[in-house]
């Protein structure tokens, strides 16, 4: 498997995945700038990839503050670099979770110089990066169990390697599920607009030798009515502290229909994807993207000049749907106000 | 408008449903293996639209009948050609329904020789096309009172104009809903994988300056959950005796989302869509399709090659999630077994 992001010698390197699985292309961004880029336009997206690209972009900007600056002059700077990553995109709490943890970091380090900064910074983003794969593994250990022996899985969007520096959150799951089970399955939904399942999904399902059927997003419900589903796992951008889910669009509607079929629907995520200062979905900030991404596929125009368009990245899932949450910290059942604050 | 199909001097004319919205081709079909060609690859689709065609298919095919045949020969040549554009989709009953009425006039004038034979099955084919814009009129009339005042109606795929003969059955409540209310506004549903919802129904309700804004079908739960829509309608391609309705794939979904959010769920559809004699909808046929319409939009590759697709391009919404059915005859409110025979 691709790595989705590392940091190569004042660099952030990653795959472009606007352009996968067609093209394999590298995006290297040598600034911060060019990281908020990145973020911005979706060459990297995934709620705990974001967080290791904002880490990343943080460690750029501070390599290259000026040697004699003074810590109130550093900070401002810093300030600077830390702003423009945070307003990158909205919703997936992961980035400014990743940004808090920096700042920290900075902080720390402020007072022994430009030197001992830059290194802490580094170290710091490439521990985030670390800690990402082992927390998706340690998702992957404690979801596996609750797959049954030869289940078809539904996924949607991308919450796999490519969504975090690897292994994945519901696709880490799927993984474990797998490697004890080979006989398990995958039915991945393409997730329109941005076609995460289709290009993503697929494609690194398929790399790893795990089968997947690939259905457009609304075959799902109509699937599940005819027993072809026997489970769902998807990630998360951002989790209240009521268990009330922001995910890619469209998660509600597989929520619902797995609950109307009495099939489980678990979400896999991290702890830093729990924003338990939030006490529901309702204050989750939902971003809305650019229309050009409903009425064009790849450049494609597929509807009239000038049609209004809704394009809402994500929706939420309020927690009653929510089968249980897998984390890297343990599996929380409902009533969720207690169990998600004993994994956190 | 533009009329979808028209019978014009030996040939049946369709606009090249599959290129627009952004090119106005027409297809002039000269036989009725062009016709049975043009319904299999979706220049022409919408359950009654491909009745219209299926009778239009059969006169031009008995236009060509020789002279001279006897009515045995005669026959045998007419059950080719109603073999042919029988055997062009399963799913939609209102192509069985027109076949069958064109063999029954073919029976009733074989006696009268070829001339005849030929006059009244042009004669009938225009009669079907007639009166489906008829029909679509009254089921506008029947259904305009089931929108509340300022209305978002959503749809999903294209029940309008270019499904039907003119006019449209989901998009002829809404066309006279919004015609007895201007504040009446419609959510379409791209409706993947053909996208009949982003190419069709939004440019149709453009056309006729009916505020129409597109969304991704995975966004229509969402929608229906932030309290963005009021009210459902969509069309049918086979409704059996108790309710239960063949329609583009999601309808199912969409149907199940309202229900959850408390909002009617409405289908449109003439008498000839409603097949009594299946007595559930687990009797009806889903076609399935090509799996390149999934792995590719408009020509460009979306999937990784060689992915394993499920392509059903229809799906049965149980009964229990109609709220009303709105025909030609009239509204049809449960329990269903009595109210649709009531209707027929």
């Amino acid at each position: 498997m691709l790595p989705t992001i590392e940091w190569r010698d004042g660099a952030v390197v990653m795959v472009d995945q606007r352009k996968l699985p067609g093209q394999e292309v590298y995006v290297h961004a040598r600034t911060y700038e060019e990281v908020a880029e990145a973020i911005e336009t979706m060459v990297i997206r995934g709620a705990p990839a974001i967080g290791v690209a904002a880490a990343m972009g943080v460690a750029l900007g501070a390599d290259k503050l000026a040697d004699d600056l003074d810590a109130s002059v550093a900070r401002e700077a810093y300030e600077k670099i830390h702003a423009r990553l945070h307003r990158t995109r909205p919703t997936a709490v992961n980035l400014f979770w990743a940004l808090k943890r920096m700042r920290a970091v900075f902080e720390e380090s402020i007072a022994g110089g430009r030197g001992e900064v830059r290194r802490r910074l580094i170290a710091e983003a490439i521990a985030i990066e670390r800690e990402d794969i082992e927390q998706c593994r340690s998702i992957g250990r404690h979801g596996c169990g609750l797959i049954p022996k030869g289940a078809t899985v539904l996924t949607h969007c991308n919450a796999g390697a490519l969504a975090t520096a690897g292994y994945g959150t519901a696709l880490g799951v799927i993984r474990a599920a797998h490697e004890a089970d080979p006989s398990v399955t995958v039915f991945a939904d393409e997730t329109r607009p941005f076609l995460q399942g289709a290009r993503l999904t697929a494609w690194e399902l398929m790399k790893d030798s795990i089968p997947v059927t690939l259905i457009t997003d609304n075959m799902a419900g109509s699937m599940m009515n005819r027993g072809r589903i026997n489970c769902v796992v998807v990630g998360a951008d951002r989790i209240a502290a009521n268990g009330d889910t922001a995910n890619k669009i469209g998660t509600y509607s597989v929520a619902v229909l797995a609950r109307e079929n009495g099939i489980p629907f678990y979400v896999a995520a991290p702890a830093s994807t729990f924003d338990l200062s939030l006490s529901s979905g309702a204050e989750i900030p939902i971003e809305e993207r650019a229309s050009a991404e409903v009425t064009e596929v790849q450049g494609v125009k597929v509807a009239p000049d000038g049609v209004a368009v809704c394009n809402p990245a994500f929706d939420v899932t309020p927690a009653r749907y929510v089968t249980a949450f897998i984390t890297d910290r343990g599996v929380a059942r409902p009533p969720f106000a207690e169990s998600l604050l004993a994994i956190r």
